[in-house]
């Protein structure tokens, strides 16, 4: 990325002429307006989804990914993040080169290691939402997240270029978007540690894996456009306890599109652990 | 905030100013320098973490956390950010408002209506990363994450600007940070439909609240610095369980600060729900 003083002031340049300024030339396509706000508040600089998605080419974002992982330990999501539009700002400039990257350690570990959603997932989701409205980004997301409750990960290996542990490494399938449940799943079947080099290296593939399936499907929306459709139906557990407890029905009392059975199967998983360990 | 072309010009300028032409001049307190990234990838206008966090009055941004809610859907995560964040751009200028605000939706109901982590909680996580890396940052997750599993929500009430119901709202402790579990629980307590006004009225409350408790977070460690530490102990369940599960212990499998107990209780809310339905 070229962050020399000329480049600086273009870039910015381009950013002011491709916001508020050009937007007073009455130039809406090729620069979005200004955000109106309400009550002196929520104006957003260039407009809201403002920012024009880029076709990527996954190859050449996914060892960007993987070491972003490893980068000063900024973890998952700001891999898949900085490999999408990190890789934008590399090649585009403003205003994707004005994000403040390092605010994506924030998913590392599943959100401050508080093991909620997976990083990796979450900095796709959030790259997503950088081009698009909830409308059109929330099918984007439900087409990455139903791919990876069904993956056996990691499938990417980066050879010699491997920063934790090189070689092949067992595989497991979540079932889940959760990073605790992600992790746990993987170590429970593989017998490794959580904190060990092994797990670490398998959460940088992962990285490297979902940012090549964000950027098939951003590739594939901005062909699409609108109609753009993911190919993933809702899953049969999702589907089935939506019938009583979705939207509208007997006992519509939950939210969520996470795959239902990993927590709510009666599994020994989910027995009391805690007052009476099995 | 003041979008005018002379503001944007002086604002865009004030953020080259203050990243990587200042830097050139030595002055690093007043403008960090730029980083140097790694292989031509992950260099960041203004360095990693630069932004100044500000402190600011939480009874003056808790109704902007809450009309954010509701200004174009745009839900928690982007409610709790901007009053944050978008209080500091619309108080100082740049860089706070160079941010994509809107891409803060991704958080709307728990990441793309997946019921991962509460969107709110994301929002104020984001937040904080903007201006600290993980070993500042993570603690301070980690005490409004705490809070929010022991808190009765919601506790805001915003009055005649109320804009799903007005009055009082039965309340309920979620015991999880999971969108999910806070929302169903919420549901199971007060036989409200998850996709009632009144459960949206509940979350643009929960917003406000989170938004307090974050500013109060955020203002304590700003006044405190690398000294600041969080009140909230470890909860008993993690406590207990990493005893054995933990880094370096026998069985060391999990990652995660969420509470245990709501999924690894044998209760039955995690019994086998969708082929034997209790």
């Amino acid at each position: 990325m070229d962050f020399s003083r000329r480049a600086m002031l273009g870039a910015m340049g381009g950013l002011v002429a491709g916001g508020a300024l050009a937007s007073l030339s009455g130039n809406s396509m090729a620069a979005p307006a200004m955000s109106e706000g309400k009550n002196g508040h929520f104006a957003q600089m260039g407009g809201e989804f403002s920012w024009e998605p880029k076709k990527l080419v996954a190859a050449e974002c996914a060892p960007v990914a993987y070491d972003g992982y490893w980068y000063k330990g900024f973890g998952c999501g700001y891999g898949v993040f900085y490999s999408i539009v990190g890789t934008m700002a590399e090649k585009y400039g403003a205003p994707y080169n004005t994000f403040p990257f390092s605010m994506m350690e924030m998913f590392k570990g599943g959100v401050a290691d508080w093991g909620t959603v997976c990083g990796a997932l979450a900095g796709a989701a959030a790259a997503f939402f950088c081009f698009f409205p909830r409308k059109q980004a929330n099918p984007m997301v439900s087409e990455l997240f139903r791919w990876y409750e069904k993956t056996a990960f990691p499938v990417y290996n980066p050879g010699d270029a491997a920063q934790g542990v090189k070689g092949e490494l067992p595989t497991s399938v979540s079932r889940s978007v959760l990073c605790h449940v992600s992790v746990s799943t993987w170590c429970h079947k593989t017998g490794k540690a959580a904190n060990s080099k092994e797990r670490s290296e398998r959460c940088g593939r992962i990285t490297a894996d979902v940012s090549i399936k964000a950027i098939e499907i951003l590739n594939a929306k901005i062909d699409a456009g609108k109609e753009w459709k993911g190919a993933l139906a809702k899953q049969e557990s999702v589907a089935g306890c939506t019938s009583c407890h979705g939207k509208g029905q007997a006992s519509d009392m939950q939210k969520g599109n996470m795959d239902c059975t990993p927590c709510h199967s009666g599994s020994s998983a989910v027995a009391d652990k805690f007052h009476n360990h099995p």
